[in-house]
């Protein structure tokens, strides 16, 4: 049965973990920093760091997995793009790490790997064909279909928070309008509230934004939490778009599980409940949901690990 | 190699084809009237008909596929609801049509057939990920994925038509705001055209509209040849919705190729160029752009009862 070492790459840290079989737990775990303001080279330096010190005595089919963030073309081994990572830019990196390693890599995005991990070993174990979203700063995704990750002729898909949701909503870090990741995400959210309260509307957040200059995601659910109707109403309102957009996604594809991670999900039912309520009011068809779980994500921040595992163990 | 017997089940005419081998071209082919209004039983003993048809001599290793509107529930082969077939509401088609044919059975929604077919034998082939999309009187479409097509969890995937583009936009017939049917097909232009010539807008079709007391695609197809600029900019309009959909999908699931096929499509580049500049305006980066094919359909009717085949064939 195959070892793997999985990797998780992030802007700040690089966590590696050892599997001495292909399922979680993990044996062992790193984390190290990634230092990315250091370029290409020495990042791939401190990946190769982090494997070896989770390194088994026994490298017998050993396998090594790795999830990082940017588009991958998956055919060429290739971040085209990680905006927190200096000089990975079309950077070959599964070459680069082959070079320093003699183990068989694979390579994926961190939110497919999440996806994976979710699929394999969390939230949506047994199900086909599921959908994964992580709401947070960002929106980001993955998809399964017929039980394999859905990564595109070029290793483009899964960027599900960069659909358009309403045209003529606000415009997204991207530079395009009305993307799911400006309607529904942290940022949004806490840009919304800070228009209505910049336009004279009442709530326990005008202070903290008086006190700070911004607000966050995170003053927004402890607002809510304390009953203030603005917070409420602006959280319904992301919860609603992200409703109908996962209505849209089960007319195209009718996965049996949308899996939903990332601290936006820490807000709970304030969240959820417009979410769900969205979702029943634009479904086509009630088939739809009795044959779909709508849940959260159950592998918190190792779904992208044990997904990196999943992947190298599918070599 | 096996034998195929091809069955596209439509409202208005039964056409089923035999193949000698599981490609193209059909040996013969029939057509004959449905009789939808006869009921489920007498539909399903004109199918048999006509298979009988074109039964051939040697039936080693005969197989049947069959494309059947409605969405289709795969595991149980039960048509869910067919609104043009009396009596196919939960119908277990397959069941019943095995009662009747000895031959191994598989059924599936026509529109998923019309995608399987271009993509096995028409504009798709050689992509493992392509969506089909069919702009006429309604949009369908369907999905495939790494080499699989999407029937989803229930059977229900592929319902691209159904997917909300703009959630202030026209209301769809499935009661729904703003689906891409809604803005994009046959009747939404028709009715746009109708809604600015009733406001007072210039436009050759007035008179088509005076004297027919209603405007059909075709009309607007016509006086947009004949230099018509109200008609030219409602299909414009459509093509842009589409393109914006197309665009989203594409940072979905980063397709090969998406094939469009239906009527709409002989309005030629009067709602091609608006789609393609739409597509463009709407996408994240070009490198899904290089690496997908927008082009049009290539089989015509047959593509229905090709894909018919391809799926009997994967059995």
């Amino acid at each position: 049965m195959a070892k793997i070492i999985a990797i998780d790459l992030g802007g700040t840290n690089i966590r590696a973990a050892f599997f001495a079989a292909p399922h979680p737990p993990y044996e062992r775990i790193v984390k190290i920093p990634t230092e990315a303001d250091q370029g290409a080279e020495h990042i791939v330096d401190r990946i190769a760091e982090a494997v070896q010190e989770v390194m088994p005595d026994d490298t017998d089919d050993l396998r090594i997995g790795v999830g990082s963030p940017g588009p991958i073309d998956p055919k060429r081994g290739m971040v085209l793009n990680a905006a927190n990572l200096k000089g990975f830019v079309n950077y070959p990196l599964k070459a680069h790490l082959q070079e320093k390693l003699e183990h068989p890599i694979r390579l994926g995005n961190d939110a497919d790997m999440a996806c994976l991990g979710e699929w394999g070993f969390g939230a949506g174990v047994g199900t086909r064909n599921m959908i994964y979203l992580t709401i947070s700063t960002g929106i980001g995704g993955g998809i399964m279909i017929n039980g394999q990750l859905v990564v595109g002729g070029a290793g483009l898909a899964g960027e599900i928070g960069h659909m358009t949701v309403d045209p003529e909503g606000a415009m997204c870090g991207c530079g395009h309008r009305g993307h799911l990741e400006a309607l529904a995400s942290g940022p949004s959210m806490a840009r919304d509230a800070t228009a209505l309260i910049q336009a004279g509307e009442a709530s326990s957040l005008a202070s903290i934004l008086t006190q700070r200059g911004k607000l966050t995601a995170i003053d927004l659910n402890h607002a809510a939490e304390t009953g203030d109707e603005l917070a409420r109403r602006v959280i319904a309102k992301a919860g609603s778009y992200m409703g109908l957009h996962i209505a849209n996604l089960a007319h195209a594809l009718n996965p049996e599980a949308v899996i939903l991670g990332g601290g936006v999900i820490n807000m709970g039912d304030f969240f959820l409940d417009p979410l769900r309520q969205a979702l029943k009011q634009h479904i086509m068809h009630e088939n739809y949901l009795t044959t779909m779980d709508v849940k959260v994500a159950s592998l918190g921040d190792d779904a992208g690990i044990i997904g990196a595992m999943v992947l190298a163990s599918q070599q």
